[in-house]
């Protein structure tokens, strides 16, 4: 039997649990495989809205992941300028088959110099940023690029995950966990996404998010100067 | 301002993990409310998968709710037949707003004889083992019923969050939300139940949750006679 595959999530403070828990609930049924949560210490992370889950391992103890995946959420902010989390990166990254993210997990990736040229995507407030990092920003919900998979934001790590599944274990497996999971979405209302949502629903949320966007904005434009971008 | 709504969501081991956290990342997000996970102690609790999450208050120290959330996973049918479970909601739900379930979670809120002539609904595997306690099984994404309000499989947790999140605080609230969120979906497969999988999807499914359905459904005939149904 081949020996399992090893996935790996960062979690940090002040992520967004679903980024990481959507996707956790899909890859964790592949067969033959084990999902860590790689944090820095191995005390419970905190996330943005209070929820405290524990890391299985550190970056340090973590040993070499098959697929390395990073979620967003506000502190994926200070994820970008911390040099210990940008160095568990590089190193997975080197020799990961899979080097992926969800939301905003992805400038964190851009950020570790991963996504030079690459096609990505991110949450839909945040995908621009992705250009000040030397990425290609893509308004898409899964985007491949050679062993690059993002995934748009929060809820679209479902969608991410199950093409992802579908990349490594073929589509009959991931279908199988489709139905497992009842996926078959019936959102109550059509504003998912700033294409479908009503002007003032979209202003609304924008002025809810517009200091954390400008924070990022300028983490982005700091670090992709660094990066040579 | 009025004191905060408080909403709590019963974890226990073997839970579905996206059972909780989908409905937890938009419930949390509803303004002046506060999201306890409450479980018999305050050691983590370990999901059916693995993950480990932090309790934030017991059975026996949380105040009283506006609104309690039971979600589902192979561990519901520990909580069935445990009376500081059941004893628990079914003091909560004397006073709560409103009473709610997603995935097997309905299963756990009939055995405290909470849905007796209810409609509620389940995991599409599980949906008819209501009948045994005493609920009227409907096969909806979504079930509202007086101020029962449940939820279909696992990732339908958001679907009915939306729904809810619309019903404690306005449409326009919840769209925010959906918008925040990204909840857009665009599933890579149109097989996310038993009415859209393929029949050889279906069949792989069903027996690899043969042994979990009989034990469930043994356990709901045993819960259903003591409840007199």
């Amino acid at each position: 039997m081949a020996s399992p595959r090893r996935i790996g999530m960062l979690i940090f403070p002040r992520l967004t649990q679903l980024d990481m828990t959507g996707p956790y609930e899909v890859l964790a049924r592949l067969p033959n495989t084990t999902v860590d949560l790689v944090a820095r210490t191995r005390d419970p992370v905190t996330t943005d809205r209070g929820m405290q889950i524990v890391p299985t391992t550190t970056y340090t103890d973590c040993p070499a992941l098959g697929v390395v995946m990073v979620p967003g959420g506000p502190g994926q902010q200070d994820l970008m300028e911390n040099e210990a989390a940008l160095g568990f990166l590089r190193k997975q990254a080197a020799s990961a088959k899979y080097v992926t993210s969800v939301c905003t997990g992805s400038l964190v990736l851009a950020a570790a110099g991963l996504l030079k040229g690459k096609r990505a995507t991110s949450h839909w407030a945040a995908v621009d940023h992705l250009k000040l990092l030397g990425a290609i920003p893509v308004r898409e919900k899964v985007v491949v690029d050679g062993n690059i998979v993002t995934g748009a934001g929060v809820t679209s790590g479902i969608d991410f995950a199950l093409a992802l599944a579908a990349i490594l274990e073929g589509e009959a497996v991931a279908r199988e966990i489709q139905l497992q999971i009842e996926y078959d979405p019936a959102p109550p209302f059509d504003c998912g996404s700033p294409q479908t949502a009503a002007p003032a629903i979209l202003e609304a949320v924008k002025a809810r998010l517009a200091k954390l966007s400008e924070e990022r904005r300028v983490v982005a434009a700091r670090v992709g100067k660094k990066l040579g971008v």
